[in-house]
């Protein structure tokens, strides 16, 4: 077998278009996690990745900082969820491996769903200040999705290490994508 | 600012070199950590990253699959763990976003280190059949480097999902390099 020594995560191409649509800044939470919403939507369709979404912003502002959306299976990465291809996004594009002292101020994670273990596990390591989250655990789970080895009392772990979540954030419209997107029979990674 | 649409992690130029030297299978738990600690130490030693090395391997043979090293300070990427590389380097290889049925057999990760949350929260992702650690969360945290919101029994919950662990194999030798990283005053990454 030929080696293999990197590997590459790209966001597909209609994100060019929808980033060029989108205004320069989301001032609310519902107008950051519609934008969020509306990527998990446009990943199904487009059939680019699974039905996730996420952004990061400026907290104070909402400017877009950076896009992602789910791309385990088109790029054969198990670890391309919505909310680490925005972090890392952000992160180059801070020219910093942390997120917490950048020239915009303190930047918030936007998720169309609540993480899965690892993307929980992954939010103090990218040094964001908040998070927001639209579907919650049970409409991942009712759609088939697995959230994994998670505390239960993640809200409060994030909290005590100074970052603010709140979650449930245009939940219907949320847990829709994934509904229809599991009705469809498409691909839920590893149960 | 500049948009930017992917991101890339790369092993550092000196694994090529050390991937040549390494033998094609590592039969015992033993020779698979001592591979995984020595990627830890030449990381620190080349300055390329954290001190955490990882590789996966077929279980049953130990044939070698993928390497993976820190990258998180050089490629600006806080989620480019050790295991993570490793992981999204075999899948890529594999050509599979899950490891899970390879025509290679069940695959096993191997990692210097107990897992963060994150890499944790990867595992079941991933597809591997079976995790072997080496330094301990003790060690970890002795060093600085923090684990993160991850459940106390976190073993029993992989192995609920199937997932066998065996940590602690060659603990001395992998708790060193962190202990040296530590006292050479490097950078720990979020606390």
């Amino acid at each position: 077998m030929k080696a293999v020594n990197g590997f590459r995560v790209d966001l597909p191409d209609w994100v060019t278009e929808f980033s060029a649509k989108l205004p320069v800044c989301l001032p609310t939470a519902r107008e950051r996690m519609a934008a969020a919403v509306s990527l998990s939507e446009q990943n199904v369709r487009h059939d680019t990745g699974g039905p996730f979404g996420a952004l990061v912003v400026v907290a104070a502002t909402g400017e877009v900082v950076s896009l992602g959306v789910n791309r385990v299976e088109p790029q054969l990465c198990s670890a391309a969820h919505a909310e680490i291809v925005a972090l890392s996004l952000a992160q180059r594009r801070m020219g910093s491996w942390s997120l917490a002292d950048t020239r915009l101020g303190p930047l918030q994670l936007v998720s169309s769903c609540e993480p899965c273990a690892m993307c929980l596990g992954a939010i103090p390591w990218s040094g964001v200040h908040s998070v927001l989250c639209g579907a919650i655990k049970a409409d991942a789970e009712a759609a088939g999705f697995d959230e994994g080895v998670r505390p239960a009392q993640w809200v409060e772990a994030l909290e005590r290490r100074g970052i603010e979540v709140r979650t449930g954030i245009l939940r219907e419209p949320a847990a829709r994508v994934l509904e229809r997107y599991a009705s469809g029979g498409r691909t839920i990674y590893n149960p």
